[in-house]
């Protein structure tokens, strides 16, 4: 993981010094606390390992890789004012430490910045480029329209849940993949392999979140365990125990929905759903949408020890015992 | 006018078969509604209006041209919600027909689809239609948070609200136009040229606006006499007003400000207005603007006759007597 950590402390300098205006303050403000909250830089990681991967610098695909993660930044601003979120990262959120119109406005321009990041890549490979992203910026607001249409469903089905988390979370991850790969002029062929790579990898992790949220250990999650639960959130695995459950348990989950006592609601819904396993159930999907990237990814026509490191990536991202 | 009445029914036939997918229908509802809602279509007018100066086809520049119109529409969603407005063209705005969520993330999906139509234009035109495009994007934003800002604030100066009208709504109107030009493979030079005569006929009619709002015969009109007035909206000729006025005239504006009885209130400050002569020293801003606009179409390198259907679209935007 050595490489992993190097291109993280380069892309915290780049990101670090992306140039917003000093004014309308009120506009990029927000930006320059947003974009400094941390994070992962997960996405734009995968793009410069996309160059790297078909054999080109990573730093070839630099601004398609800050365009990825701004995208990402702009997706959060405006998330968090429809999740009605107080906290991003343990800090008030745009909406919450300015207010919704300069949270709207600054999320707006924000995704404007990413084109223009984009657009300084080489004008060969924009076409492609833009058709990839614009692609998937639109698929990632399918997703958070199709998450808060969920909310006021009652009866969401898994295959409508594993779309909807493609959409909103998945996409984002093959994109910032394939936009490296066509820096990198990789072929169409392995370009989609890649894409496909970064997706599956992104359902997984997604799905391994819900498991965690419920049964992660405590110390090393760092969120307090059951969040999903005293939200009330349809999970995976919530709607997989509705699934399973006989009437007397469907009775069950439902009571269990209003429990007022938060330790005791939360050891319920456990119970419930140790008796109906369905972890082991998500797991399966899991490990399905795991082995499916690996394949995408053992298909791609560079040599096996250019895979390295997204490998260790997959690894380090899914490992977490469950 | 004859070119431009048909032009229009080209425009409109082209925006309703713009293809939004059906679902989620959350988020492409509202699109269908909104953009089906009308107006004068100005603004990809003028991207026609740009190719064909040039001795192109104006069909050209179509994908630019709806580009320019969607995001125009993406803007006023966004806009509707920050300034509370519950109508638009006398149709409840999105915000309002559904809500401030789905609002804004039809209005983000609107932005990304601005960009996929002008991805269908020549690949060789690209970089450059983009290159104005998003400059222009940022600006609109810049002048709508400085027209918020400008809201609490008590010192505005007149050359502080022209740039915020310029970045707000006139530099759209020069980028529609430029990117006529580009599709139709102008000279750098005409291209600003066609530029400045777009954003500063769009610096006129804005300024215009302002005026019609106290001054306009209300049977031409076809909106309330004084809206601005009634609102305390810190228009060009309240700005001029409170500039010019001596410190008797300063109170009685402030006092104004808070009159109870909508017709005194209006009846109160256009007396006032009419005598620091505020309409005159606004009037002969907007003349200045539409000069400057002229001169730059006057000095663009194509044949007289093909620069009529532009001129006659400046006297049409800027006839109505004030």
């Amino acid at each position: 993981m050595q490489a992993i950590s190097t291109q993280t402390t380069y892309l915290e300098s780049k990101i670090a010094a992306l140039d917003f205006p000093q004014e309308p303050a009120n506009l990029y403000d927000p930006l320059r606390y947003f974009m400094q909250l941390g994070g992962k830089r997960m996405r734009p990681m995968l793009t410069l390992m996309g160059s790297a991967l078909f054999g080109k610098p990573a730093e070839k695909a630099l601004h398609a890789a800050l365009a990825v993660e701004i995208f990402h930044n702009f997706s959060l601003i405006h998330d968090d004012i429809m999740d009605e979120a107080p906290l991003r990262r343990k800090q008030p959120t745009v909406h919450t430490r300015w207010n919704t119109n300069i949270a709207i406005l600054s999320g707006d321009v924000l995704l404007v910045k990413a084109y223009q990041e984009i657009c300084k890549q080489d004008a060969a490979v924009l076409p492609e480029l833009l058709a990839v992203f614009n692609q998937t910026a639109v698929e990632v607001c399918e997703g958070q329209q199709s998450d808060m249409d969920f909310e006021q469903q009652s009866d969401v089905s898994i295959a409508a849940y594993i779309e909807m988390i493609r959409l909103k979370t998945s996409v984002l991850l093959g994109c910032a993949l394939e936009m490296g790969a066509i820096v990198a002029e990789a072929s169409l062929t392995d370009r989609k392999l890649i894409y496909e790579f970064g997706q599956h990898i992104g359902i997984a992790f997604q799905i391994q979140d819900d498991i965690l949220d419920l049964y992660a250990d405590p110390e090393k999650f760092g969120k307090q365990v059951g969040g999903d639960v005293l939200a009330n959130k349809k999970t995976l695995l919530y709607l997989k125990a509705k699934e399973l459950a006989n009437p007397a348990q469907l009775h069950e989950l439902e009571t269990l929905q209003s429990a007022k006592d938060p330790a005791e609601k939360v050891d319920g819904v456990r119970n419930l759903f140790d008796a109906l396993q369905v972890k082991q159930e998500a797991r399966k999907i899991m490990d399905l949408h795991y082995e499916i990237a690996l394949k995408a990814l053992a298909a791609i026509d560079v040599a096996e020890d250019r895979k390295k490191d997204l490998r260790e990536l997959a690894d380090y991202l899914l490992v977490r015992e469950i």
